[in-house]
């Protein structure tokens, strides 16, 4: 079963669709704005924190919204919002903050007609997530109902972590 | 003016009029409930680790909601509420969703007729808050709309950090 | 119990001998130093987050050194180091380390005589905190080895809440 | 880059060397033990937090060491201590305490011969880490001495999440 799993997710990670062009686009939003926040909940909290500690190495000026040392964001400032469901609460919600403000948003979610998509000025497309039941991340912990136990369960997040440490790679290049 | 603060606050928590009913039902829900969950935003979740760390310490089994581990919430659970304006998403949400779960909900707040009060079984009022203008904590922050920086900014949290103090030490004599 | 212990706790706060001197050294190094760096493990942690979100919220640029991102410290900019004990792993460690590039030390603690105390630029004494047996604060909870039960359990922790509080309103009045 | 990158990781996990008898052994433990500790710093807390995350899951009693809530830990009960180079503190000082109170150690570790490793039980080895000059994890990042920025820099971490996730899969279907 541990073998099929890491064949699994490695097919998974080696088939992903990558847009060169979003690609691109998301690289330069990161290495323009002067102030990035990443914001996520539950395994994509843990993902965002990896991403920020990495991009806070490459020297860029990095904060995620759930911890302590949050600024408030400025018009031109970049959100990045990791949701597989790309529906999450609160990420939704602070996501359509940011963009009232004037933020740059991109979303990273499995979802490209989600909610978070919609709002985006920038979609990053990692498949993996199925639809969950219950929106609000914290709300669905407490009643108990998690995602299906597959070997997929944390397709989604695994492949954006590396998804991910592949554009940290790339800027620290350039 | 760190000599009026010091005084203001302790005037202040001196002032509190406290419910000798409502401490013991409280007390009672932590004596019986077999798991205990505690919920805040902020500088609420700050106190509400506090007291959770206490209440772990004299035996009670204790989850903060924000953290990692989080088991389901059963029926009979009781879930301590942190929120000055009782008002504050996400605690508000997670509260309804533990209620509807069959949950006994304590709320720690300054207004007794908020949104948070008005479904809790037991209301520990704490004065000190004023209302916000926004309700949702995160997007507060991502805003920069913070809350007056008078010398009485964080008077609820300190006021229901020493209260809840006091109520570890009836339990640790019980 | 709950109103000795809360009078127990106002006469602590009240009989704080406040060294103005000190006070006003320890805001000039917040006021002059571009980073600011937080230190502290257990409560003396959420204290310590509670304080940089204040610092935060009056524009110094703060950081928490157990959150995900933390900048180098460099010479000349300030750590806060908060241990009761003086002698709390692994913060003595972290502050060592700070002192050796160059950084300016505050320490808040019990024990002006501790190893903390000693190697600090400015000690912040607040009385409160009796000695722990163990001195690696995970160490310590790993092997249930609390603090004693006491109202003044966390008397440290409160009162230095409640000062740090006082400064804040110092600075945000200047 | 991006590519390339995606390609190693795959690579690399596909390259995992897995030891069929030391699987079984930690799956055994993870059943048969009433409490399980997770500890880790860096990189590898978020790794051992959704480790948790996914045991909480499928019911098993866990605690990540960083976090609020943690009980003491009783002989017999099982850590797992997550440090590439098998020299990180604060994890090696936990781990001995761990091991000096009876705990079972499971390590995940670049290095067999690591002093984290020599105190194990059970060594699970993960390549990708090359060695760290500074042994302190928090000291490292207070002085800016980051990892190498290869494309590697984190290999460790997601081949150690991918192989969790897998331990997942395998006893969920148990």
């Amino acid at each position: 079963m541990l073998r099929i799993v890491l064949e699994e997710i490695t097919s998974h990670i080696k088939s992903l669709d990558i847009d060169d062009e979003a690609v691109k686009l998301m690289e330069n939003y990161l290495i323009n704005s002067s102030k990035i926040f990443i914001c996520g909940y539950g395994e994509s909290e843990l993902v965002g924190k990896s991403f920020a500690s990495r991009l806070s190495e490459i020297r860029r000026d990095v904060y995620v919204v759930s911890e302590t040392i949050v600024p408030e964001i400025d018009e031109g400032n970049v959100l990045i919002a990791i949701s597989g469901s790309g529906e999450t609460e609160p990420t939704l919600t602070i996501t359509k903050k940011a963009k009232s403000i004037g933020a740059k948003i991109i979303s990273i979610t499995s979802f490209t007609d989600s909610p978070l998509a919609q709002i985006s000025d920038l979609i990053i497309e990692i498949p993996g997530r199925i639809k969950a039941k219950t929106k609000n991340y914290i709300e669905r912990r407490v009643s108990g109902e998690y995602e299906p136990l597959t070997p997929f369960g944390t397709l989604f997040e695994i492949s954006t972590r590396i998804f991910l440490e592949g554009i940290i790679a790339e800027l620290a290049e350039k």
